[in-house]
């Protein structure tokens, strides 16, 4: 990782370094942390924080969190807390993996965790070994979401980013678990299966789920190379640093 | 079940008896027809049928079809074989309870099964008793779910209409028994929250989970009294009897 390069967030307000190959985080991240309703003061953990870039984002919009990382890659960690240093935010970071919980983790509990577990099913070749790392599943989701669950204290809330085709699999390890589960579908125009999920739920509650409308990242009826089209709820969100209300 | 009236449903086209008080199906079940991608010639079952409501209209788009209607409640099913016969569809109703199957249902596969579970939990006082029974829940939805599974032919579908806040208890239940998973949210207007889901699933298959863009009943912001504001889509679907892509 000894190219890096610093991508703008949030309309440029953030400044982050990210390799400048291998896996960089964009606006998945952007949005997982616009969903995650955490309030002044509230503990948020990060389960494989990359870069630290949802971290970041959460921490610029909400003053007085005190969030945590977790990351596997030991050169991802060192970047997030580089991050967080040079923008003033309060992110602590620790290497280690979610299936077996470093020291620093062991026996806390917090009020938000947040993830963006990999998108792809292990054994997808990638031409870099950090992005394949981070792309590509080792750990089962199914892992990743009992993880979160433990780390979760009573009625804390968990938040998640996911291909919308394994919404199934994140309902079933909710099941019995947690509650209040809010579904928001996110499409890349109108009309459009939702390609993503964030999915909100709250540990140990009762309440019933809410599938809501999705959300539609792009204006125009086809990709258009010429202009932008970010629909204007995207613009606040990616750009303006708004949150989304789930 | 002495006074009955005469509803019109695609438009006039099909003209069912249903009881003036009481339990009467409605956009519900022409929407759970439009959705059962059954092609001519497939057998089909519907798990509570009612007043055969969903199977007639099913029966009405679909030529040569062969259909079963499983009632708990005799005058329904009752009612049911009437209105096939005075409609001329092929539907065939037998009376007996979906957690203890009848005789004639024992031992056989259908490759399709549609249902529209009660929506309310049980307990609700209602002042008709066979509404109360047609609208709440004695059999568990997971019974209704495992009934409809095991009667289907391998690689099979059911189609599934419930309230949308119980599409985690519908994709918890089809964990490992069926996939190709594709959820419709019905949303009453643009931008809300679903109030309804459409579920369809084939028995035994592995492909990948859906979630479509939702199916929006009404075009008015809100609603107005004076004035007809069902989408196109909906119109298309109740009035003319055209199918829903899913």
């Amino acid at each position: 990782m000894s190219d890096l390069r610093r991508d703008g967030f949030l309309g440029g307000r953030l400044q982050l370094w990210q390799p400048a190959r291998g896996y960089r985080s964009g606006a998945d991240a952007v949005m997982l942390a616009a969903a995650c309703r955490a309030a002044p003061g509230d503990s948020v953990l990060e389960l494989g924080c990359g870069a630290g870039v949802a971290s970041l984002c959460l921490a610029a919009r909400v003053p007085g969190l005190r969030c945590t990382g977790l990351e596997r890659q030991a050169d991802y960690a060192a970047l997030a807390l580089r991050n967080a240093q040079e923008c003033g935010l309060p992110l602590d970071v620790l290497t280690g993996d979610l299936s077996d919980p470093p020291a620093g983790l062991r026996g806390r509990g917090f009020d938000h965790v947040i993830m963006n577990p990999p998108y792809f099913l292990g054994g997808t070749p990638a031409p870099d070994a950090g992005r394949a790392t981070a792309r590509t599943e080792e750990t089962p989701l199914d892992d990743w979401l009992d993880a979160g669950l433990r780390r979760l204290n009573p009625k804390g809330w968990l938040t998640v980013i996911q291909r919308a085709d394994r919404l199934d699999r994140i309902i079933a390890a909710l099941q019995g678990r947690a509650g209040a589960i809010a579904i928001l579908p996110i499409a890349a125009r109108q009309g459009r299966e939702a390609g993503r999920v964030i999915v909100a739920a709250r540990k140990g509650a009762r309440a019933p789920l809410r599938l809501l409308a999705p959300f539609v990242m792009h204006d125009a009826p086809r990709h258009d190379v010429d202009r932008e089209d970010l629909t204007p709820a995207a613009q606040a969100v990616l750009r303006d640093g708004l949150p989304i209300t789930i």
